[in-house]
């Protein structure tokens, strides 16, 4: 049997897509990567995901897992025609919260909003944000190692997950679903497969770190002269509000303008323009911390040294959405401008 | 040239030991494991090591890694006489720290609290503490992924090391010395290195994340019920309380009772005994966070639920060490005693 019959025998037509039923998944969000693959796999379970790529590896067919498919670099589509994109899009089953040990477990489908929203009434949450979060799955987040605007306090997305459930490339299943936070048992495998963009393997579940809600949030966005002033005052706020620091993200000028020139619902909050652009945001569990007071303080500390030239905070939660949204939005004007300013790029400061 | 003849040359008189001059070095802490191997190799850098591990490799010898000789499981000793221990006792240079990065690179052989004591006059801490620290060494802390106390915060010591340097079994030298905060470049291949007991290679050089050091401490010990309530506490402090638990450590009446029979300078600080214990620890880098109130409060919150018989802040220094030494002689009371209660497991809550 061809394995595209063998495919379409095994998951059925909602479950395996070829030509113009492929389209969505063929190229990635900024159009610059992906030919059409030999068909688009749409498998419901782990079981179903491993007898793919079995088959594809009996075949010598190329696999190339597909989560949101919002990543910008050509890691989720095909190279090859002789490619099988296996999507995770159907596989979308949540546990509830152990409220105990504060974890999730979850298919590699699962929007990352949809698990934010799923969460909201149990007091917990995912603290991992980004643009894409209404479209982004989890697996894509594992594959990419995602680092999000709230890394900086919680860490990267392989820092979030505990355990994984992984289909390596022969379609043996791996079980790595442990629910452990302190766990030292062993070699780290999981450690691997988190930004292995797919190449060791096809994440089917994983169990996530989960953190209580916070309870009160302070935003500001600010205004810097340049990059280093933005270095300086990072450093202030980790020691002086290092506990609640939950987001610390960097925007250009040039960024800002090209977002203000393309998206007309877009206006600068600020009354002077800086070289560089700094939102704070603290966020605490605790009802009993000055949160306004640390972040006003800090933020006075850094005008009196000229590191902030202007900056406002937030007052309301539409005031609060719309300085994210100058950030979120950098990628969106980008690729308007159809020009790239790279910000996920981390290096050592000098 | 026979193989220890070879190492007698390579590293000289200091660096090469046999015979009765190996002793300090052949058997763990709890004197259960370990035979007297050909010899302790003692090197002084990454070039020494990598030819002493080619040298071995080459004749057939096996390789132990051993930093501070501190475990309890026999894990750095040898197993066979034709073995050669890598102590790394030497290698204990360190660089200034960067404060900008917060990071500082060490050789694998610094001690714990030597790297604390450095760090003291700049302002930053490394967070990782355990009873061993004052003979614990950084390199035998990243071989067996250490957790200690504070781990509950800050992680284990995997997510401590920003970058490693690895002399792998065959005396190659793997350069992995990054200092990215947010690095998901290729594979996470340093993840696996810790935790793999050295069977891996042996880390001869690490990059550690730095903390801004804590401005104010809270410290209390709780007798509780059970461990059951011991869990719903901890649940509720983590929400109450989560960015400034630094510690929240768990012992039992047994291990208690065997200290206070073992150690004549330990007493019980509390009026009435539980079924188990919890030492809280709140920390926090800002002066303006009530943190006596925070600990305060959820103690109540605890007592009035019967959750907490009996407890009381640290108000001094002083109190907080003999507090801290309850917890720390532990394994000092159970080594007297000749029995053994496993503190460092981790399972998920039922």
């Amino acid at each position: 049997m061809m394995p595209d019959t063998a495919l379409a025998n095994l998951l059925g037509p909602k479950g395996w897509l070829t030509g113009p039923d492929t389209e969505q998944y063929c190229r990635d969000w900024l159009d610059r990567y992906g030919v059409e693959p030999l068909g688009v796999a749409r498998p419901t379970s782990t079981e179903e995901v491993a007898a793919v790529v079995r088959l594809c590896h009996a075949s010598g067919l190329s696999v190339v897992p597909q989560g949101g498919n919002t990543g910008l670099c050509g890691g989720a589509v095909a190279q090859r025609s002789d490619t099988v994109i296996v999507s995770l899009a159907r596989m979308t089953a949540m546990d509830m919260p152990n409220p105990a040990s504060t974890t999730i477990r979850v298919e590699a489908g699962v929007v990352l909003a949809t698990l934010h929203a799923a969460l909201e009434p149990h007091g917990l949450v995912f603290p991992m944000h980004l643009g894409a979060e209404g479209s982004a799955r989890i697996g894509g987040l594992i594959g990419t190692n995602a680092g999000g605007s709230h890394a900086f306090r919680y860490g990267m997305m392989q820092d979030l997950v505990l355990g994984l459930e992984v289909v390596l490339p022969d379609g043996t299943v791996w079980d790595g679903l442990r629910a452990v936070q302190k766990d030292n048992a062993g070699y780290q495998l999981r450690k691997v497969f988190g930004g292995a963009e797919g190449t060791l393997g096809i994440v089917t579940r994983a169990v996530l770190k989960l953190y209580p809600a916070p309870r009160q949030r302070a935003t500001a966005l600010l205004a810097l002269p340049d990059a280093a002033a933005a270095v300086t005052l990072a450093t202030h706020l980790r020691a002086e509000a290092g506990e609640f620091l939950s987001g610390l993200e960097f925007f250009s000028d040039l960024g800002l303008a090209w977002i203000l020139k393309h998206l007309d619902a877009l206006t600068y909050p600020l009354e002077t323009r800086g070289g560089v652009y700094a939102l704070v945001e603290l966020t605490s569990g605790s009802a009993r911390v000055p949160l306004g007071e640390i972040l006003n303080a800090a933020l006075e500390w850094g005008m009196e040294r000229g590191l902030v030239i202007d900056g406002a905070l937030a007052m309301s939660e539409q005031q609060r959405a719309h300085v994210w949204r100058l950030r979120e939005e950098q990628p969106e004007g980008q690729r308007l401008e159809a020009a790239q300013l790279k910000h996920d790029i981390a290096v050592p400061p000098p």
